[in-house]
């Protein structure tokens, strides 16, 4: 049972469901499904595919979610940067390849779940995906401004959409305009609903209460319906509406077939090997980005850890069992989280809503979706992701910590000008680049004397450290007789910084200064004497426990070699305690 | 005085510069401009350029680096790594683009150079350096083999240069084999005449002596000459030579000009800035393989820190008069550093005469080449190369450090199966990925107890370690009322970390119990308010120096609030301390 409850966690959430977790679940399923299916057929077009393959994928990817997902807020389908990624290594190819390139996203996803991968994660700081938040939800209000204002253009990134914002600004339609700001301020307004005071004599104030909550949850839902209203009457008296409305979804439910291995294009065949040749580099970087991007989202949203491996693989099993019904690569999507943790999820059951909404799309209530406006859509986006944008790291990070101040500004920035997934690379990279400078700059502690100098440190002793920490010794130890490094101080040492060591005591000598490592750890030794330290420089932890005291003996003991040391180097190692 | 001498190297040696170290030097400088201008002509061809080319390339980088360079070892000019990834960036255009990109990679160089980013040396860890220079003396023997023994063909990489030499082996030609092989037994027993035992009693004892050590650091030099002259005594009457000689030099005085700013291919003119486009990535891939390069070759042979920096603007300056005299890009060469090694150099000043040698072949000693039989330069190379096969680390570190054993492992087989540039970054790679593990790991010493467990460190504490310090927190530290991490004991923190502890106090706090921050670094303080930990559970480290007497001091302090935590988070940070 407790197996089965890590493996397929919906029987965690099964077990203490209640009434209210069942209502907020239905309510975001239904918000989110609203939101997901125009969505879905969005992206799909970005792909140069059918709106069918973007139901198709939402449907597969909510269903196995909600069985297999730990984090409430994702939800798994198309999403904008798989859709531009597959048009990338797909967009001369054929619908067999992109089906393939799904399947194979996910086997390497499984593959990267297997090997545990998963700790990945924990090189996503937190002011990277803070940088990634609010990059990501300004683009997406960004790219949404066209929607609600009735603009169509192609854009290339953020900020030549900024541009042709601005360009094509004369051809707003008032129609939409009017309607998607309309739709933003009731969104704010009805997100505040739940938080007014009832006041305490009104008789029916719990039913009152919970009124108001019901329609600040469900308040996604319930504009998408009214709108959609609206353009039913339009539409249904003769009228045209004065703002731009969604297409209708033609497809049929879809059916499970193994992915293709083989395909035609014109009067070529390719065999496995040759598509798999085809797709390039397609299925290795997609599932890295989808992963990263999944994990950024899900930090973005749930405090504390995450169970990533354990992530990777229900994307991995998504992807593959969706490759079943003809879909693309899938992964979270941020404009989905935002609107989902909006309305209130409880538990990823929510998905279940959001597939069965999909699949009627598929079946049959697809012409119904064309009365949904353009509009209200990207006001549900926009309202959704405004209160993700996170100004208040700036400050809090202002003169307390430059280097994560100067990590959020420049994963930001790369993510605005550069593109999400380039951005959040940077960003990793900047953490890591910032993790091994550190490495490479332990902190040492050299107290200098005229007969005996003492070095001890805190990190471990590696090999990127070895130039610095030899450059140190030799400024700063350079004056007295004696020198000697507590290397119990140090948590790790390596080959390099071993050798650095066994030459810092080859100088030494040279100069007739004497250095000594004392309270080695034993584990050491075998290392040290490898790299060509003498046995003669190396006092063990537990052969005798070096400290203040006994360090005069040691020195004594020492003395008669000292002399000789420079000569008969090869000798000295073996004549010693 | 100082500061010229930091700048301009030259005078550093020049200032003890004695007889003994200039004819190390001349000989040295002869032996490797006799290997080098063959090996120079050879890789131009592989770049698909000019004799000329090559040559100019490698008077101008001999001629700078002899001024400007301080690793006696390091002999810049074109090398096999350069002529191949040149020839990637311009297969399709025409010498003006090689030029370019050479003046290109200069700048870059030179920007690296500025930037400081010399401190990338550090990262390359010795086992990296040995596998590296195991892999290269490896593939260089192997590419030579085919030159001793008289067989032409085309490879590509390693493995398959291996093969091939198998498949061709019919074609062996027993002139240069024979020569070959007897080229590599002189010169290894030269290697040894200078350890040769001289009678005390002969009479000419010390002329003998410096005979046999001259002989013996001339021998590459020697070799070259004798089996020249035998080549000119067969073509001098009128036969044909039994082995293969290298072709004839054309050329002429190379003269200074300003590499080109803009070219015509056919029809088409290109402009600066399309000549870049049309370069592509490559005058960034090239410096910093170049670099990459000359550091490994650097480190392989110099024993202490290598003045990174310096060397980066010293190539770069290389790079850029080099492309004032129609040269391509230049880097050091692991094969010339091994023969100019072998030949006993003792400063860069014997480039000089290389510089020289080159020169004159592209003046007047041109023709006189085409003596120099190809198997004997191959038996020089080899020979050379022998000797850093470095199969001993392997013996030190099994056993050792599995790590670094791995490391050095890798390294040898990604050098060999994917070529010696990307084993080299998968070597860095690696090194790294070891270093940020290390950080996000870092040792903790958790001393649970009923009532107080005690929390303390030993590294930093930064955002690839908080899921696992709170992981382990979680899981040792549930048991008793107290938890008290002593952040004294921690060499860092940031933001993430900082986060991470606030979530822990929350957490802790959920469930009863109190997780105090004591002796806390004063600087740490303002951040971990930022990032959302109450002030009074931070106890700063000259406010009240923690210890286990005044603990329970401290315990019966917090004890009044300790009930009413969970309840009043809001105001719990005010009054207490």
């Amino acid at each position: 049972m407790e197996l089965l409850q890590r493996h397929i966690p919906i029987i965690r959430w099964l077990r203490n469901y209640t009434k209210e977790d069942a209502i907020c679940d239905l309510i975001a399923g239904i918000s989110i499904g609203l939101t997901m299916i125009p969505q879905s057929i969005a992206y799909a077009s970005l792909a140069g595919l059918s709106p069918q393959t973007g139901l198709n994928s939402a449907f597969m990817g909510c269903m196995i979610y909600a069985f297999l997902g730990t984090i409430k807020e994702v939800v798994i389908g198309p999403s904008s940067l798989m859709a531009l990624l597959t048009y990338e290594y797909t967009r001369s190819l054929n619908m067999d390849f992109v089906v393939l390139l799904c399947f194979l996203c996910g086997i390497v996803e499984f593959i990267m779940g297997i090997l545990r991968l998963g700790f990945l994660v924990e090189f996503i700081s937190s002011p990277v995906v803070s940088g990634f938040t609010t990059a990501t939800s300004v683009i997406i209000v960004g790219s949404q401004l066209k929607g609600l204002m009735g603009i169509r253009f192609k854009s290339n990134g953020f900020l030549d959409n900024i541009y042709q914002l601005f360009a094509n600004a004369h051809k707003l339609r008032w129609g939409d305009t009017i309607l998607g700001v309309a739709c933003i301020i009731i969104l704010l307004i009805l997100r505040k609903a739940q938080e007014l005071k009832v006041p305490e004599t009104w008789k029916y104030r719990n039913y009152v209460k919970k009124g108001l909550w019901l329609v600040s949850l469900g308040r996604n839902f319930l504009i998408v319906a009214a709108a959609s209203f609206v353009a039913y009457l339009y539409k249904n008296n003769g009228y045209q509406t004065p703002f731009v409305t969604t297409k209708a979804v033609e497809g049929g439910i879809p059916s499970l077939t193994l992915p293709p291995f083989s395909t035609q294009i014109g009067n070529k065949t390719y065999d496995l090997g040759e598509m798999v040749t085809e797709l390039g580099t397609g299925y290795i970087v997609i599932p890295i980005i989808a992963v990263l991007a999944n994990v950024a989202i899900a930090k973005a949203f749930v405090n504390g850890p995450v169970e990533a491996t354990h992530e990777m693989l229900t994307l991995s099993i998504c992807n593959i069992i969706g490759s079943c019904v003809q879909s693309m690569p899938t992964t979270g999507a941020f404009t989905r989280s935002a609107v989902v943790s909006a309305s209130g999820v409880r538990t990823p059951i929510a998905s279940i809503y959001a597939a069965g909404l999909a699949l009627m799309a598929l079946g049959f209530l697809g012409p119904y979706f064309h009365y949904i406006p353009r509009a209200t859509l990207s006001a549900v986006l926009i309202a959704a992701v405004l209160f993700l944008i996170d100004w208040k790291i700036f400050c809090d990070l202002w003169k307390k910590s430059w280097l994560d101040f100067f990590c959020v500004t420049f994963t930001l920035v790369s993510c605005l000008a550069l593109g999400i997934e380039v951005g959040l690379l940077i960003g990793v990279m900047m953490g890591i680049t910032h993790l091994v400078y550190k490495t490479s700059r332990p902190p040492l502690n050299i107290e200098p004397g005229k007969e005996v100098t003492t070095v001890s440190g805190r990190n471990g002793l590696y090999f990127s450290a070895t130039d610095y920490f030899n450059g140190k010794l030799q400024k700063y130890a350079s004056g007295s007789d004696t020198v000697i490094i507590d290397c119990s101080t140090f948590s790790g040492i390596d080959f390099t910084a071993a050798k650095g060591l066994a030459s810092l005591i080859n100088s030494f000598q040279k100069r007739g200064q004497k250095l000594m490592l004392v309270n080695v750890p034993r584990k050491w030794k075998k290392l040290l004497l490898s790299a060509g330290v003498k046995e003669g420089y190396i006092r063990c932890e537990s052969m005798d426990e070096f400290n203040c005291e006994n360090m005069q003996l040691l020195l004594q003991i020492e003395e008669p070699t000292k002399t000789e040391t420079s000569q008969h180097t090869e000798k000295d190692g073996n004549h010693s305690a």
